[in-house]
């Protein structure tokens, strides 16, 4: 019960942290997005009702986490967080379209195809995942890049989105569930941590233990959205709820049921913990966001 | 007549600087575009299947022959080559789609979304992009993915496109045609062109000499383009000819017919080639590649 006491005030104090960071964050998105009085306008527009639809911004979060823990200076972070939420927003947007997983809502609001329309909600995509690559080029840290490439890239989250299309109403193990979570989901966590403690300077050894930390707090994140999407309501969510099952999608509960889950998810945190030990650094931030990542509730 | 005769045998130099340099921008393509025998290995076959549909790789070459001018060494410009046809793929497979300009053919084959689905295209088109990126970052110039990333935003290619769709059966002044041309076309052009020569190291003032060349080919291409929709046929063409017109675009013929276009076109690289005198370096082969733009019949 001790135990459990603590992790709940871990998972609370990891909330306020991100409620601080988010008005820095959002504050900073503002400035590096086009502004809607700019030509064309309607994207422009597009783009920002989409990245400020009132998203947690939890992988800025963990990229200035993960930059803070290894003693980053300056402000260049910031490129890197506008990005990464950036790039999130450009994979809903285009993971919401008609042809991919049609969704009406996200985040309470209509999704950007529903708002404007199918052929803004593409561009508004397209510009935002190149305009990230913008930003991040301005961190100066030679490698970034690279690194969300990777993390985006076939190997990575469209890799995962086009296998979860794919594996629609099929019957599929959770081998292959493990693979569309990791893909489509831990790289993109991962890769946030990397980038911010590469933008640190920090040395290579720490960057590998905070990304199995990350792979596996990202892996553990998707398996708690898949049991949400079945436990709570439209509302609670502000997406539609069950859509998962409607749409005949490869997730943890479909396969092992909701209470086995919740059990992988905590020991995917436990494990990521340990990994968390290995990083030479006040990691006492990103252990809060570990614990607050399985007791979320939306 | 004999001017006009230097002409055209510069532009059949300038077919065949193209032909010879596709052989090698094709054999890296193929290498630094992931196997199909990679998993998921449907979007790499849809990735592929558009990029190898034949293009003149009009692009690369215009980045090798600047790299080339100033003295370029080494393999890390077939990086940006690759980049960058990845790019323009990119655009064309989004271009393509049912929500934007519904396509069904392209370089003579079913557009993307005829061939797989639209699904796979848009995420192919995504992913194209991200790899492209992938690739630029390779080059070791730690400018070019900001002078790509310029070119390729919403004041650039992606705000030329959004802006084309925009003017779709209104009536559109001069200008607002020459900005959509010089955003969706031109933009690109010019950073092939600039991406190259900053592999090679050159000065800042011949860049930005070599940019405003750049921008101008860039603009009468798109010029010769939209002549070519209306006086070619589809089987010339290898898309479906006259689409502009049946789709209300905002083209130059439209506006001021096809022999003022022509003319404007002829126009617009003469200027251009008083910018190239500017440039300090052998500019042989791009002084052959403007005269090829206005003379070509695809």
């Amino acid at each position: 019960m001790a135990c459990q006491s603590g992790s709940e005030q871990r998972a609370a104090e990891a909330q306020k942290f991100l409620r601080e960071i988010r008005v820095l964050v959002d504050e900073k998105l503002d400035a590096h997005l086009p502004p809607v009085s700019e030509r064309p306008s309607r994207i422009h527009e597009a783009m920002r009702y989409s990245v400020f639809a009132g998203g947690k911004r939890l992988r800025p979060g963990l990229c200035y986490a993960a930059w803070k823990a290894f003693g980053g200076k300056g402000e260049e972070i910031f490129y890197a967080t506008s990005a990464l939420e950036m790039f999130h927003t450009f994979s809903l947007i285009h993971d919401d379209l008609p042809c991919v997983d049609d969704d009406d809502l996200r985040r309470g609001r209509p999704t950007a195809h529903r708002q404007y329309d199918e052929a803004t909600a593409v561009m508004a995509g397209d510009a935002l995942c190149v305009h990230a690559f913008a930003l991040l080029a301005k961190t100066g840290a030679p490698e970034v890049v690279a690194t969300m490439a990777d993390a985006l890239g076939t190997g990575g989250m469209i890799g995962g989105e086009i296998t979860d299309i794919e594996s629609e109403g099929k019957k599929v193990d959770l081998a292959t569930v493990d693979y569309i979570h990791d893909c489509k989901t831990a790289r993109l966590i991962e890769a946030s941590l990397v980038v911010g403690a590469q933008i640190a300077g920090a040395p290579k050894p720490d960057v590998e233990a905070l990304a199995r930390f990350g792979r596996k707090i990202g892996l553990a994140f998707q398996v708690v959205d898949d049991v949400l999407d079945v436990v709570s309501t439209t509302e609670q969510l502000g997406k539609d709820a069950g859509s998962d099952v409607e749409q005949g999608k490869a997730t943890y509960p479909a396969l092992v049921g909701v209470e086995a889950s919740r059990k992988r998810a905590r020991e995917l945190v436990d494990q990521a913990l340990v990994d968390l030990e290995q990083v030479h650094a006040d990691t006492t931030v990103l252990r809060n966001i570990a614990d607050f990542i399985v007791q979320r509730v939306n």
